[in-house]
C-alpha cells in the first residue's frame, strides 16, 4: 500500500539522526558554516523586527495574550512579552509575514523562522550563551533542510507548506539540543514533532501562511519540552511505514537525511531575500529594477511586458488582481509593475495601498507571463514593448539573492536597517544589528531580544 | 495532479458548512440527538477522570506547567489548574489515555476528546450554560465525524490518526459556536484548523497517541480564538485543490459533509467503549468474557486459542509481545488472555504489570489470529482447544458496545463509577456523575469541572 522504504538504513533514520544531533559539539561545525548560521540569525532578527507592526501580528497577539503564561520572552520590535512558547509563535509569525526572510533554495524552506524563533524565546526563559545558541541554530536548520530534501518536491507538490511541516523538526532538534536531551528523548522529540507536522499551501496569501513557521517554532519547542519530561513517542517517526515521510510524501530519500552528516552542510546553503515576497518572483523584480535604472521615467511609456519564467512562478504567483498587500506578494504582475515604476521590492512595495494603486494596476494589467520548463528558477527573460513599439529585452541569468549571487554582509546590514528602522527607528535598529553580529561572544543571548524590545 | 473535486458544491464546502454551524440553534437539534450528546459528555467526563492519574498525564503536566497562563481551568480528577488552552490539551490526553472513550464506528474517530476537552476548559474561562455547551458539543461532534466520513477510509489507510486530524475541526466548530463567530470567521477557524490538522498512526502504542485528541482540542480552540481576533485564513480550507481533503486523502466525498445537514446526525451514532482498548478488539474480549463465564477455572487448561477476525484487528493490534500497558492495548493476544483468565477488559487489564504477568504471557503466546475479509468489524469467531483436546467454539455476531448492542445509561454509569472511583473515590465519583447528567439545567457548567477536581 505504501511506497517501500528505499534504503537499508531506513530502519534507523530517526535514531541515527537523533544520535548525530545529541553527539555534535559546536567545534564540529566548520567556521564557514557557523558564519552562515550567524548571517541566518542576523537576517532573521531584522525580519522579526521588520514585521512586528503588521496587523497579522496585532491579531495574533490579541488572541494569545489572555492565555499567556509567565511573560519571560520579548516580542521583537514591540513592548509585549509572553511565555516562551507563545513568544516563539508570535516572533515566528512576524519574521515571515513580510515574506522577506531566508530561503533554502533546494526546498523553498524558510529555515530561520521555525528554529530561531524557538531558540531566542527560550533564551529568555533559561540562560543560553551565544555560541550554544548558534550551534543549536545550525543543527536545527540542518535537520529541517535535510528532512525537507528527503521528501521534496513530492511533498511540496502535494500541497504541504514545507516551512511548517519540516520546520517543526528543526525547532525540536534545536531546542532539544539546548535542553541536552539524550538520544532516546531526541527521537521522542522527533516523534512529537512528526505528529504536529502540518501547514497547507492553500493558506498562501492569508495570515495563516505566516502562522506556519510560528506554529512550527512553538510546536517544535513543545515537542522537545515534552520529551524532556519523558513523554514518549515513536522512535521511528520519520521512516516508519506510517511515519512522516510515507504518510506525507510520495518520495522518501533517506540518504538526504543521513548522507554525509557533518561534512555536507545544508545550513551553509541558506540565502536571504533581497525582496519582500516569494523567492520565485525575485528574478523578475531584479530584472525589472535593472530595467528601471536604465530607462528611468520612460517606464511610464511601457505598453506591454512579457515575462518568460520558471513554471513555479505561475503556479505560485499568478494572482492577476491582488486586493491586499499579502495577496500582492503572490502576484508576479504586481511585483513587476512596482519594480518598473518605483524600483521597489521592499516591504513598502507590498502594502494594501500599493496593491490598490491605480498607477500600479494600470501597468500590472498589461503584464503577461508564460512558463518555460527550461527556465532556471533563478532566471527570467523580460520583454518590454514601449508605446512607440520599440522593444527592450532583459535576461537575468541568476537573480540577486540566489546561491550564485548571495547577499553580502553589507547588503544584509542594509536590508536589516531599512526594514527594522521603519519599526523601531534608525538608532535602535543599529543597536540591535550591532548586538546580533556579536552573538557568539554573548554569555546570555536573551539580551538580544531585550535590545530589540520597545517601550 | 490532484483528484478532481467530485461535487458541484465543492466550491463552497467550507463556506456552506460554516454557514450551517453559525445558523444552527439548540432547538434545531432533535431531542434524541441531544440525548446522545449528553451520553457522549457523561462518558467523556468519566474517562477524563479515569485517566487522570496515568503517568502520561503526569508527564504532560510536568512539561506544560511552567508555561501555563492564568490557571482558570481544572484538570479533571486532579488538583492542578491551567489556562484553558493547556487544560484542553491535558484533559484531552487523560480522556483518551486508557483507550476507553467513545467511537464513531464509521470512521473510528473518538469524538468527545477533541470537542468536550475544549468546551469544558473554555467553560471555566468564560461562563457557558449547559444547554449551549451541549449544542456546541453536538455541532463539534457532527462536524468532525462528517469531515472524517468525507475522507475515510483512504485518509486513515494512509496513516493519519483521524481523531487528531478530523477532531481539530470539531473543536474549532464547537468553540467557534460558543464564541459566536460570524460565517467568515467560522470559515477562517476551519482554515486555521486545517493548517494544524495532524497526528500519525505510527504513534499508536506510545504516549503520543493520546496527545492527538488533546492537541486537537487545544489547536481547534486556538483556531477559533484566532478567528475571533480576525486572524484570517482560506475560506475554502476543506475543499481547495491544496486544502485538507486533497492533500491528506485520496478520497474526497463532500456529500458526506453537506448532505442532509440537520436531518442526518452522525452525532447520534456515537458509541461508548465497554473495554479499555482499541474498538477492534472488543468482539474478542466480549467473546472471551462469555467463554470465561461458561468455563470458569477451566481457563487454566486451555491449550490453544484461534481467532478469526476482521482484517483491521491484525492491522492494528498484532503486537505479539507487548511490554507495557499501552502496548498491551494493541495486542489482541494480550486482551484475549486477560479476558479468558480474569474476565477483565477494564483499565486494570492493561497495566504494565499485567503486560508482564507470567500467567498472561503463558496463555497469550498460545493464541493465534487470522484475518477474514468477510468478518464484520463487530464480529469474531473464537476456537478454544483444551489440554484434553476438547474444543469450544464461540461466535460473536455483534460485540457489546456496537451500534446493535449499545451501552445502556446504566452501563455508562457503571463504567463511569468504576473507572473514576479508582481515581477520586466512590463518593466523589457519584457526585461528578450526578452533576454530569444535569448538564442541560446548569447556568454555568464550569461547575462540573470543579466538582471533578481534587484537593
Amino acid at each position: 500500500m505504501k511506497t517501500p522504504i528505499n534504503d537499508i538504513r531506513a530502519a534507523g533514520v530517526t535514531a541515527e539522526l537523533s544520535r548525530w544531533i545529541v553527539g555534535l559539539s559546536g567545534t564540529d561545525i566548520p567556521n564557514e558554516v557557523r558564519r552562515e548560521g550567524l548571517r541566518t540569525f542576523v537576517n532573521w532578527v531584522g525580519c522579526a523586527v521588520g514585521g512586528a507592526h503588521h496587523e497579522t501580528v496585532d491579531r495574533a497577539l490579541a488572541a494569545v495574550k489572555p492565555f499567556s503564561g509567565k511573560a519571560t520572552s520579548t516580542i521583537l520590535g514591540r513592548p509585549e512579552r509572553l511565555d516562551a512558547l507563545h513568544a516563539a509563535l508570535v516572533n515566528g509569525i512576524s519574521s515571515h509575514v513580510l515574506d522577506y526572510d531566508d530561503t533554502h533554495l533546494k526546498t523553498i524552506i524558510h529555515p530561520a523562522g521555525p528554529v530561531a524563533s524557538a531558540l531566542l524565546a527560550l533564551a529568555e526563559y533559561q540562560e543560553i550563551n551565544g555560541a550554544d545558541l548558534l550551534t543549536a541554530l545550525v543543527i536545527g536548520v540542518e535537520v529541517e533542510c535535510r528532512i525537507g530534501n528527503s521528501v521534496y518536491p513530492a511533498h511540496y507538490d502535494r500541497g504541504w507548506h514545507i516551512t511548517g511541516t519540516a520546520g517543526v523538526f528543526g525547532a525540536a532538534a534545536a531546542v532539544g539540543k539546548i535542553l541536552e536531551l539524550n538520544e532516546t528523548q531526541m527521537s521522542w522529540a522527533m516523534g512529537l514533532a512528526a505528529s504536529q507536522s502540518s501547514g497547507l499551501r492553500e493558506m498562501f496569501g492569508t495570515m495563516t501562511k505566516s502562522f506556519h513557521p510560528g506554529r512550527a517554532a512553538q510546536n517544535g519547542m513543545f515537542a522537545a519540552l515534552l520529551a524532556q519530561s519523558n513523554y514518549d513517542s515513536s522512535l521511528q517517526a520519520i521512516e516508519a511505514p506510517r511515519g512522516f515521510a510515507n504518510v506525507m510524501s510520495d518520495k522518501q530519500d533517506y540518504n538526504e537525511i543521513l548522507g554525509d552528516l557533518g561534512t555536507r552542510w545544508e545550513a551553509a546553503l541558506n540565502s536571504y531575500k533581497p525582496f519582500a515576497c516569494g523567492i520565485v518572483i525575485h528574478p523578475t523584480i531584479d530584472g525589472c529594477q535593472q530595467i528601471r535604472e536604465e530607462i528611468g521615467e520612460r517606464a511610464r511609456n511601457i505598453k506591454t511586458v512579457e515575462l518568460v519564467t520558471h513554471p513555479l512562478v505561475l503556479e505560485l504567483t499568478n494572482k492577476h488582481t491582488p486586493k491586499t498587500g499579502l495577496e500582492a506578494k503572490f502576484s508576479v504582475y504586481h511585483a513587476a509593475a512596482s519594480a518598473l515604476l518605483y524600483g521597489d521590492g521592499a516591504p513598502t512595495a507590498f502594502t494594501d495601498e500599493m496593491a490598490n494603486s491605480p498607477e500600479i494596476i494600470n501597468l500590472r494589467d498589461r503584464i503577461s507571463a508564460v512558463a518555460d520548463p527550461d527556465c532556471h528558477e533563478a532566471s527570467v527573460t523580460i520583454k518590454i514593448t514601449f508605446s512607440d513599439d520599440s522593444i527592450l529585452t532583459k535576461h537575468v541569468e541568476r537573480a540577486i539573492g540566489s546561491s550564485e549571487r548571495p547577499l553580502s554582509d553589507a547588503q544584509i546590514d542594509t536590508k536589516f536597517l531599512v526594514q527594522s528602522g521603519l519599526v523601531v527607528g534608525e538608532e535602535q535598529a543599529k543597536s540591535v544589528l550591532d548586538i546580533c553580529w556579536k552573538l557568539e561572544s554573548l554569555d546570555n543571548c536573551g539580551q538580544i531580544a531585550q535590545v530589540a524590545a520597545t517601550q
